[in-house]
């Protein structure tokens, strides 16, 4: 890095205000250098950065954080607002543990109000804290900063349809760059690339006069200023769109990456009284050739080399294998269709996506509908396989239990990252679906150790069930020293990995590998554990559980999820023999690397090898 | 009744297709005289029914059920249907244990597509049928009725998203009753506010002439037809809406009453090749004059007195004193808001609205929203009361875990109809509640057996904690037996309500009335039970209950939730001692009275007594 005199200034972060425009035009290049830097060394979100770089500066510009309150949605794209209040040294600790998250989180700045991760909320609770401000007579700005993305989910639609309706002006700053993490689909995406595409367009329920004459202290210069995008006045008046009818004032769209521009908008818009949408277009990547080509791949990145961009990761991982499974059975079993929320490529699908176009269904971030669609498609005969992520699953909870299990439909969740995963931290740990999925009725919930197990259960839940299935599996690679155990599957039963006669270890499919580190490490020291694979968590196969009870007189159950709702719980009323819990406590989970976390939570093999010999064994 | 000509006829159901409209106009007034008559003597949902007679009606004449399929959203409105399918002499039984759902219900008949009961999840299903249908060639049609409450929820407007893109043609039939079951707000309905004073407008991405050209063998007649409800042709053309931005073709409004219309608009319009949104005008109440004055009175109602009408029930109850407390603890209290998802009268907030309507918000169905505005609330430093019902509350569960919980923000919930609720069935127990509240870290759940601990532990909620809390409280009033025993109230702790030495029945507290009989029971019989209230369901006081069993030897857990996550398995783990369960089994629980479902499912005194003497002492 060449020159960072500006960003040195970051420190002090009411010397932003104080900069001039080129300044911080200068600054944005500085962060933008910065990132690419940083972010290549640590692995982090990378594309949705780069686009943010000068709408993250105007704001700090125009608002007085933090007694105005920023909410970003999503959250991985808050990594300009972190550089520009202080926390620039942290990059280098990014999503490790103890390190800097890679989301806002209350806990490591006032600046952070709200601690993002999943999508489409930030609506809601900007209201909230606007509304509660108001209570107490303070009226300060709040600003949701959300994604056309985000958009979609269906939390944000009924946040505006809610707040439409009232005088309190949160500000809505939609930072469109066309993508979700993949590229956008639906409706509402088409209706904002017509907007994209029209001339800057400022509308109230009167004319436009009326309402600059409404807007004080700034009347006529409103024009002026926005005429420095060069829009056409006379367009001010076409058409109506989405958020008018929601109710709020729009305005845009503007251009992402002019700072002088958003500078000005911020500043004149923010007083108005009515609830606002900023329109504001940016490009994914923007300043780093190789992520504006291939935004998706620059989305969330491991650590690589700047010069050289990045190849399309071939690693062979759960989602993978999930993926190409479940085209080849959708060739023979015609009845079989995907659906995916946004994230065709994070779970496997982008082949069968190729492969069965007329298949193949992306709801967008809409996980309750995904659900709604699946339970749909199962009654019309087709075997619906929803491929999502544990912790974005959460969000079909009701329609998992209403629309799904209580009408006992033959629909298949293929439920990726459970479990412990990383660096994400909090939000996206996959640490509660065991609890939820087995307290459905009618589901049954798989949970495979190894590729092979993956690729049969999914035979199983595709073809031999006509009821609710989910197969939970974690994220990354399988344990090659557990694949290459013996793999004979049978329906319905738990699998004994190892044969032992002191303790039976139980675990659930994505601890497997733990467990067989934890019986190796016991070997040594004279206990012959034996291995339970509980490749089903629902219905639990207690007659291969008490037939190893029998045998060994004490039990762990390990489980990759809370204790709270868990296969512990199941089998504690089922023996009263001792039986040890390995599960996450009554806690959130922060990031870090899995192995770091497992380690942590005493989840590792040899963690649980210690605490066995401890309990049981001295 | 006198003359039931006509109506005799839909036994058969193929002969409503066959008659004529005037034959089919007195039709409605036979089965308006008919849902009068009969729900007055059995109780149900009438209003909504009353509204619903000629679209239903309507909807049998120009589609070919079941081929084609019907989806009703809520469904609390398919009791038209139901007598048109060869159901009405199920209504004697309505909503009574092995008699006839007040809701569709796919075992019920072939003509029921969906079982229904949750809001906002017609379209997304239907949507899905239609998918299904035409992977396997099959072009029938696929109706989606719902409400203009329910459009408010965000999974309607996900699924429109959906939808709107594609060339699928389902079609959307917005029963528009200007009502949920209160009436309605927000920035959608304010919307269609504006639609239904509009004339009668039909628009495509072409002019309308185009349009017309393009639906065959229709033409001009369309504008023949339509013009029966007197529309205005020049203003076709006028406007945009939010159906329209979200891709589906709009025709409407249309007068839900004028059979005649109704009957050609549906035929005219079902084949065309995009998704329509088709706009019904309706009146909740429609032909009974006290229902048409107070709709939502009669929205769900007990037997009364058809000359009569209904009085505004005063019974006390769990909601009432519920309201009532919030209503105390505000006045003092001035950072307590309160939040509920369209249903005030319900929930026992109505008071508080008219006490504080600036610190009350009806969000509208939209239960993941009103949790975001709940952590937007407790994070600005207000205390915000979220009150809603146990099954609706599963629409936020993904809100719960990861924007209050996650960041420990002091949110109260007030969890009506917890457990066992009745005659609304499936969808509507109240029995997951412990299993998801307790899973999510930081959450304490209360569960108060009388009013006098609801009043408390509202006031330890809202002013001893800093914190997210539940209380979950059943639907009904208290039992005076109980509520007579003495009623210490110690922060933390469960309370001995009655002391015994040979066992303890340990009861979450909407059970503690049985738990209570089961005491009386078994000490006629010789045995000396303790009853243990678990007001804390999380963290529970184990401190209490290790002493109660340390004396008794032997325990009983009642609880009115699944058994799965609940009370039990968590003190499975706690103790080796024996330990029964009494909870819901792993399974629907479908209508009846709250009183015969207990007894069914063994959870009632009686057979918890006998339970006890069976396992413990024979």
């Amino acid at each position: 890095m060449k020159h960072q005199k500006l960003f040195e200034k970051t420190k002090n972060y009411q010397d932003i205000k104080a900069m001039s425009i080129p300044e911080l035009e200068e600054l944005c290049e500085e962060i933008r250098e910065f990132l690419l830097d940083s972010v290549s060394k640590t692995g982090g979100h990378l594309a949705s950065n780069l686009g943010a770089v000068e709408l993250t500066v105007a704001l700090h510009k125009a608002f007085s954080f933090p007694d105005d309150k920023l909410i970003f949605d999503v959250g991985h794209q808050s990594y300009v607002h972190k550089i520009l209040t202080g926390r620039a040294e942290g990059f280098e600790s990014l999503r490790k543990l103890n390190g800097l998250s890679g989301f806002p989180k209350r806990t490591e700045s006032e600046f952070d109000t709200f601690h993002s991760g999943h999508s489409s909320n930030s609506i809601s609770v900007a209201l909230g804290m606007k509304r509660g401000l108001e209570q107490q007579g303070d009226n300060s700005h709040v600003i949701a900063m959300i994604g056309d993305g985000a958009l979609t989910g269906g939390m944000a639609i009924e946040a505006m349809n809610d707040a439409g309706r009232e005088k309190n002006n949160i500000i809505v700053v939609l930072n469109d760059n066309e993508m979700s993490i993949s590229e956008n689909v639906g409706s509402i995406d088409r209706h904002l690339a017509k907007m994209r595409t029209s001339p800057i367009y400022l509308r109230t329920k009167g004319t436009v006069s009326t309402f600059f004459s409404k807007i004080p202290k700034i009347g006529n210069s409103l024009y002026k200023s926005i005429s420095g995008f060069k829009s056409d006045f006379r367009n001010l008046f076409i058409g109506t769109n989405i958020f008018e009818e929601l109710g709020f004032y729009y305005a845009g769209p503007f251009d992402g990456h002019n700072l002088k521009g958003l500078c000005k908008v911020f500043e004149q818009l923010k007083d108005i009284d009515k609830p606002m949408v900023i329109h504001v277009l940016t490009k994914k990547g923007k300043g780093y050739s190789f992520a504006e080509e291939r935004p998706d791949l620059f989305h969330g990145v491991k650590p690589f080399d700047v010069e050289k961009g990045l190849t399309e990761g071939s690693k062979e991982s759960f989602s993978k294998v999930f993926g190409t499974n479940l085209e080849q059975l959708a060739e023979t079993n015609k009845k079989i269709v995907a659906i995916t929320a946004a994230m065709p490529d994070g779970t496997g699908l982008s082949g069968f996506r190729y492969k069965f176009p007329d298949r193949y269904y992306d709801v967008a971030i809409a996980e309750g509908h995904g659900a709604g669609l699946s339970a749909g498609l199962a009654i019309s005969g087709m075997v619906p396989v929803f491929a999502v992520y544990s912790s974005f699953l959460q969000r079909a909870y009701d329609q998992l239990v209403t629309d799904v299990c209580g009408m006992n439909l033959h629909c298949v969740f293929a439920v990726d990252r459970a479990g412990i995963v990383g660096e994400d931290g909090e939000t996206h740990q996959g640490m509660f679906d065991i609890s939820y999925l087995t307290s459905m009725p009618n589901m049954t919930v798989f949970s495979p150790a190894t590729y092979q197990d993956l690729a049969y259960m999914l035979q199983e839940a595709t073809e031999r069930y006509n009821s609710p299935c989910a197969i939970r599996y974690p994220k990354g690679a399988e344990d090659p020293a557990v694949a290459e155990l013996e793999q004979k599957f049978e329906p319905g039963k738990a699998q004994v990995l190892v044969e032992g006669k002191h303790v039976s270890i139980f675990c659930d499919g994505t601890l497997v590998s733990e467990g067989f580190k934890a019986t190796q490490i016991l070997r040594e020291q004279g206990v012959s554990a034996e291995l339970v694979n509980l490749r089903y968590l629902k219905p639990l196969d207690f007659e291969t559980i008490a037939k190893s009870l029998q045998k060994t007189k004490r039990g762990v159950v390990m489980e990759n999820a809370t204790r709270y709702g868990g296969i512990y719980s199941m089998l504690s009323g089922f023996t009263t023999l001792p039986l040890l819990s390995v599960s996450i406590p009554d806690c959130y989970v922060p990031h870090g690397s899995v192995e770091e976390l497992l380690s942590l939570l005493k989840m590792d093999g040899e963690s649980v090898a210690e605490k066995i010999i401890e309990e049981f064994f001295r």
